[in-house]
């Protein structure tokens, strides 16, 4: 069990207001556990919301592993009926994960002001899975699966203080963010467009991000970032996960320095992608000053549509979207496949990519979940299964639907719209 | 004169548009050069839009010293009657360039919304050096320096409209950005007063992009950051100007890779500096797909109020803030050290920081508009005349105080309200 070694200092559950002054401790993480591990009489102590019959303890005292409050399951120790609060539930992220983690047995509430709807129709797009309203959604799942999700219409940045009150109400302990708009080129139409995409996107998460600091401390945010943020270096120079590691070292001017936990650099290809690393700035930062937690799961582009819960009934089925806005390139390839129209491929096609499967994205985000970040920890995940150019695909793709389906697929070279080298060395990450 | 070898390639009276395909000649500013000096076949030709006579010609052969239309004076050569725009141009920095620029013949407009006047009153202080409405100022510039501003009472973030109506009328050849809100505390107050600083500052300088985009394109926006994007790294390693440069090399892995022009981390210390880290993503990004140009200004703390036009006249004067919301620390000491306080230390006082004096920062602005960016340039200068500890700027305040102006003056430390590690290296690189 990948978490049985961590302890109530990990946990959501764990109360530390007013016991352990962050502050006085010195400023960063690494300095805290140096000072815990080094000082003898430096000791923490705190209390369990859920067992207050512990009273003050040492919260690195219990594990996972010892704690009744935890129970095994297949993806390692889960916190029994854990409080997830999804931001962006109906979405095809939001809505698979709602699904997957009810069918955990956790407690799955969610927001949505189902402006994803919105800006499909706007392009005059629209998903390809036909989805149910949301109240369907809900009533389907409760029938169906035995889910109840608790769901409220909710636009979080224009209604703060309705937020406020939902996430006080539910006390989430875990809250996963996928509350954004997702779309490069809708973020490069106009000068509107850019505009909204950052204005939506930067300040509702910094606006949440108030919220947990004031309401649920102890909580983490697992939000999804982009393996976009970092642009391919031509370099070649690898990919870290968020962070330069312990040993990566800065030589210049005869002289070296660490670069170990600096942000790497990022060089974002559309104001979509850089309203992502603006969010990363101030998350960090909210984990600084506030000892926040947070995984910033930097995503390869996701494909397919199944889990075992959104194939349950056709109500329950979340949102497919191939069109040039929204959609993403495997599930493009796949579409056109279908309807026989050519695989579209932006110039040369070699430009390089990570990918990650719709159910092990589900798995990797319920892996996150149960591993929750200490206090005060910025954790980055690059999360993909594997990489691959996106001419790999089209001719993948086009080899199936030949072989298996006995499709006749054409792939087709566009002009590519992204100012970006297609030629790049691409080395991803992704041990997190 | 520093600037007497740029050519009509670096001079915004160029006229690129459709006759250069930025696109089609590769990603960047550095494969476009490589590609002029290999290819013999590879030609640019320009128009002049102030020597229309030329035709197309090469703009890359007639230089700064050649052109009728730059002309000599102390700073280097200026472009004769050059327009300048002044975003925010009713504040400390941008009222002294404004009469600063005038003074030196050029042609100065400017757009403000008298915002930084209702922040400081709303944190219930005031400038310490009277200042006159926006309308006397200009009566005043006129007759006591015989400086016509051309100005406009325009919110850029709110105002896009306008803005653009104004800019197209203008054209200018350079725009000046000061138009941010430009305080930590400020931004630190709460959520509201977070996601405002964010919003004004990111989206009104987006904003501007996308105007100088579609009707100047050809022309520099000169922009404010500070250096507090790049915090304090405990390692010591250099402050490098932006980018790292081009001989700093990663070390990883038994493996090296040159990181040579990919932005340095940042590490900002406050809602308000990640502001600026957002809009430094921004520019670059703008850059790289449009060939905007551009130098951001990474400003170390200025002090003073002297500059010969603000003294000319009391209704020339420039604001002065010693407040703890928008005052900086030299002005605030030397407030201090006049009225009888004691001088406020936060912390240790060991935290190092960057200087430069207001006559010193014109002079460096002034530069920096004669000598502008190509096309797709996005340039960083460190603009500070030397560094040194607080402590020791309060040890100089005081000192001064007693020997120069039989003042009293004490220092007192009080507690830091930055999360920052107060004792670091600095070694900022400023050759820019």
């Amino acid at each position: 069990m990948h978490n049985k070694e961590k302890t109530c200092w990990n946990c959501p559950a764990i109360d530390l207001a007013g016991k352990v002054d962050f502050r006085a401790c010195g400023q960063s993480v690494e300095e805290f556990r140096k000072k815990l591990d080094l000082e003898d009489s430096f000791q923490i102590m705190a209390e369990c919301k859920r067992r207050p019959e512990l009273g003050l303890y040492d919260p690195m005292s219990i594990t996972f592993e010892e704690c009744p409050e935890w129970q095994k399951c297949p993806h390692g120790y889960l916190l029994k009926n854990m409080r997830v609060l999804i931001l962006g539930i109906d979405g095809y992220l939001g809505w698979t994960l709602a699904l997957w983690m009810g069918s955990l047995g956790l407690e799955v509430s969610g927001v949505d002001n189902y402006n994803r709807r919105d800006w499909v129709k706007e392009r005059g797009a629209h998903t390809i899975v036909p989805i149910s309203r949301m109240s369907e959604r809900l009533r389907a799942a409760q029938e169906v699966l035995d889910i109840n999700i608790n769901f409220r219409e909710i636009d979080i940045l224009n209604e703060h203080d309705r937020l406020r009150e939902f996430i006080d109400e539910v006390k989430p302990e875990a809250i996963v963010h996928y509350g954004e708009c997702p779309s490069a080129p809708y973020s490069m139409i106009d000068a509107e467009h850019a505009m909204y995409v950052q204005k939506n996107n930067v300040l509702g998460t910094l606006g949440v991000l108030f919220l947990m600091r004031d309401l649920v401390p102890e909580t983490s945010m697992i939000k999804l970032g982009t393996m976009g943020e970092y642009g391919t270096p031509l370099t070649g120079r690898p990919l870290f996960e968020g962070m330069f590691p312990a040993d990566a070292v800065l030589k210049w001017d005869n002289r070296e320095w660490s670069l170990g936990g600096e942000l790497i650099p990022r060089d974002p290809p559309s104001f979509y992608h850089i309203s992502k690393v603006q969010d990363t700035y101030n998350i960090v930062e909210a984990c600084k000053y506030w000892w926040l937690r947070s995984y910033d799961v930097m995503q390869g582009v996701i494909y397919g549509v199944h889990t075992d819960q959104v194939s349950a009934d056709p109500r329950l089925r979340t949102r497919l979207d191939i069109d040039e806005w929204f959609g993403t390139v495997v599930n493009r390839f796949v579409a056109q496949a279908i309807i026989g129209i050519p695989l579209t491929l932006h110039g040369t096609g070699e430009q390089i990519r990570g990918f990650i499967a719709l159910e092990d994205a589900m798995q990797c985000m319920t892996r996150l979940i149960a591993s929750p970040p200490e206090p005060g920890q910025y954790a980055v995940v690059n999360q993909m299964s594997g990489f691959s150019s996106l001419r790999e695909i089209a001719k993948n793709v086009a080899k199936i639907g030949k072989e298996e389906f006995n499709l006749p697929v054409k792939i087709q070279r566009v002009e590519n719209p992204r100012v970006e080298s297609e030629r790049h060395p691409f080395e991803p990450i992704y041990e997190n």
